[in-house]
């Protein structure tokens, strides 16, 4: 097995090379080639603290064959390639640590296909989740996979993202059928048929799905849909800890209660959209739930759900069937990003994110919160409870060096305390530039290596989005 | 990107390597490693109608360490190295078209432990479905993966295998969490944590599901696992056509209906069990359904089934709920194959595996019906009608060259026409020996030289089942 020789070693820039390819695609993409500083500055920006590294120049391409031939100039100059959708990525997914080319696909944004009868689709990288959404609802048809932004399909597949319906409905990885790709160089593959269910060769699908661009570029995504169910319902529900509510969530879990969204708010959150939307729930643990099914079947599930709960002491189970009801019981949620930023006027949120066994995740939210408050940071956490996947938004004061040192030893510490539980370093934001160092400790070197030697074997030179996921 | 061109060519013994690495293996397995005629045939021996190639040896693994020692031996020798579970694999899996060493997973049969709290468990890959359903049953719990035949867990994760249960539980590839394997250096691995869900890295889960021994063996799978559920229905209808019969499954689908099973039974396959279970279905295509969910849910699930059958002209709907009504109908569907090889005693089934949008399923089948007849050939066709997913079983008189030679026609017929549907040659028996020149019609030659570049960086002297998956 090859040893990933070729990944190691700090990035350094081709300066020679990414001159020629600036040359040549500005000849060939005219006033769709940009050099500008504030499109460079914004194509290397993430929502994240981690510094801006710009690429040299940004090409809004419009096609598949605009991308591989573009891909095809950055290889024969052996300069790094990076895919931007709509620069919302948490780990510094889109940063050009080496400089290089920045494709930006929001031009390709097109739904192409719809089959109904099929529950399927197939839309350009640049569609954004609510776009399709909006697309679809005609149709009585959904996509169900919701990160928190209003991120692009094709970033959001190349992150293997999810979000709050993924117990439910599971992740990016389940509910791609295949990919379109541009490949290091510049050929074109699909890695699968519309079929819902394949044994023919290795998974390239998955293979490309959380590959975060550093294998090849997806310029094409058929996506698995879902009816828009019959009836929905909401509820709500306070814990006196955050163990209580997570032995609900196990025993939602082993009951095999189809809960479509299970969302868990801590005290500090909580207290955080009390102030900022006005609402008044009791200051403990919050468990959001949403049901899907028949008007029958939604009722059953929020009267199983309740029963559930109040075995663990819960209180001030609320179960609501108007839309209206829902919807603000889930734009709270929606909410809850700008309500924590409000609890500490000035600072900047760093959302981290972990994943463990649900049996952990009492012990590891608790544990967390007691972390924090040991290190004096203000540090609300939110979790997808379903999976076992939280996130903790650190409110840091950029401009205390101190704090932002205590702030690292957080996160380090928390990606750490994950990986003991047998958890991962990262549920749905990937590994991107953050991460990094967390992916050895979490699988291993032996099993990176293999990692880094099909990168190797797809990308010899190493121009697809550098620095990304692997050790350098 | 390499060209995979180390695996170009027709595969040909290494008869010094073989030798080398029989003598070594001997001497270090003693009485478990085996080179007897009858034993190497079982192990060459697949339910197919390719030749057996038998490998020069077997031996009978109990670790992990083990199979690493064993595939060290056969790396420093160059000599083809072959996992086998239990040898039902469908299209050639196990051959030996190369010689080389068997390696027996059936003695590491071990539940390593079940997780109940979350959900999961940890086994060895020679523990058969079967037998870890009896071990889970007292827990309340189930894996819900039914391949036909009783299969070990390592060959049902290596060839993605799914079955009667994948429209509701997804197939293999949606249940295993992580695997533990050994790769062509004999390196051991593991792909990825407990976690529900995991953004880190690229899946090197889903990419040794599926890849048939050719990339690594698998010595460790952690599953995911279901709750028994509360209750449990089954119901049964006739239609006047496939048509009726297909337009009815999308319908179930297209409304969210959570069925657990929907098998599609074509007249032929009908009248067979009539003859040989002793039943008086009506003889036309059958639709037979589970249920799964709380008592309220199965019956809501079975009357809202009824209604949109109905609608297609269905008849003789018949709900089942007590478990021996249900044991009654589902075990006349396991004996199908029995059946079908009673319409024409004497003959040997070959069964082939296809899967196409739901939407195309019914002129898939329909055509299907009409080639076999002109070809005069029995080839009754169930179907896992959910995923549009069918199976049509040949009954072929081995000793007629001309039968077979049309059979053989029929089933490069069906691939084709699989395949212009935008469907697969497989979607669950894998490519093996038998699909693989349906793999590069089906993704196109640049899609299987990322395979062949994978394959070639992981194991680049090709000892792993070689002359499986990718074209030669």
């Amino acid at each position: 097995m090859a040893d990933g020789g070729a990944l190691e070693g700090a990035l350094t820039r081709n300066e020679e090379g990414i001159q020629g390819a600036v040359g040549v695609l500005k000849q060939q993409f005219g006033e769709r080639f940009q050099t500008g500083q504030s499109i460079r500055e914004q194509h290397g920006h993430t929502t994240t603290w981690i510094a801006n590294q710009m690429p040299d120049g940004v090409v809004f391409a419009q096609s598949t064959a605009e991308v591989s031939e573009i891909i095809k100039v950055c290889a024969s100059y052996k300069v790094p390639v990076i895919a931007f959708g709509t620069g919302t990525s948490l780990e510094g997914h889109v940063n050009a640590p080496a400089g290089g080319i920045s494709i930006d696909l929001s031009q390709m944004d097109k739904v192409l296909e719809v089959n109904a009868g099929d529950l399927d689709c197939r839309v350009q990288p640049g569609v954004t989740r609510e776009a399709l959404n909006t697309h679809l609802r005609d149709q009585g048809l959904f996509f169900p996979i919701d990160p928190g932004a209003n991120a692009s399909l094709g970033g959001m597949t190349a992150t293997r993202a999810s979000g709050t319906n993924a117990v439910r409905y599971g992740t990016m990885k389940d509910n791609v059928l295949s990919v379109e790709a541009v490949m290091a160089d510049g050929k074109v593959i699909r890695t699968a048929s519309r079929a819902r269910k394949s044994s023919a060769g290795y998974d390239l699908t998955r293979l490309l799905v959380g590959s975060e661009g550093t294998l090849g570029i997806i310029t094409e995504i058929t996506l698995r849909l879902q009816g828009i169910p019959e009836a929905m319902s909401a509820a709500r529900c306070s814990f006196p800890s955050v163990e209580a509510a997570s032995k609900t969530v196990m025993a939602v879990i082993q009951y095999g209660l189809p809960v479509a969204r299970i969302e868990l708010l801590d005290s500090m959150v909580v207290r955080a959209l009390n102030n900022y939307s006005g609402l008044h729930l009791p200051e403990g643990p919050l468990l959001l739930l949403e049901f899907h099914g028949s008007e029958a079947g939604v009722r059953e599930q929020a009267e199983t759900f309740g029963l559930l709960a109040e075995e663990e002491g819960a209180s001030g189970f609320q179960a609501t069937a108007t839309t209206e009801e829902r919807n603000k019981l889930w734009q709270a949620r929606h909410d809850a990003y700008w309500a924590m930023l409000a609890l500490r006027p000035g600072c900047k949120a760093v959302t981290t994110d972990v994943c463990v066994p649900i049996s952990r995740l009492a012990e590891a939210v608790t544990t967390a919160q007691a972390k924090a408050e040991a290190l004096d940071l203000f540090a609300p956490i939110v979790g997808h409870a379903g999976d076992g996947n939280f996130h903790a938004s650190l409110l840091i004061d950029m401009e205390d060096a101190a704090e932002l040192e205590r702030a690292r030893e957080f996160v380090s510490w928390l990606n750490d305390m994950a990986i003991s539980m047998d958890g991962t370093c990262t549920g749905e934001h990937g590994i991107g530039q953050g991460k990094r160092p967390y992916l050895v400790k979490e699988l291993g070197a032996d099993t990176v290596s293999v990692m880094g030697a099909i990168k190797q074997a797809l990308d010899p030179d190493n121009i697809m989005n550098p620095g990304k996921i692997l050790p350098e």
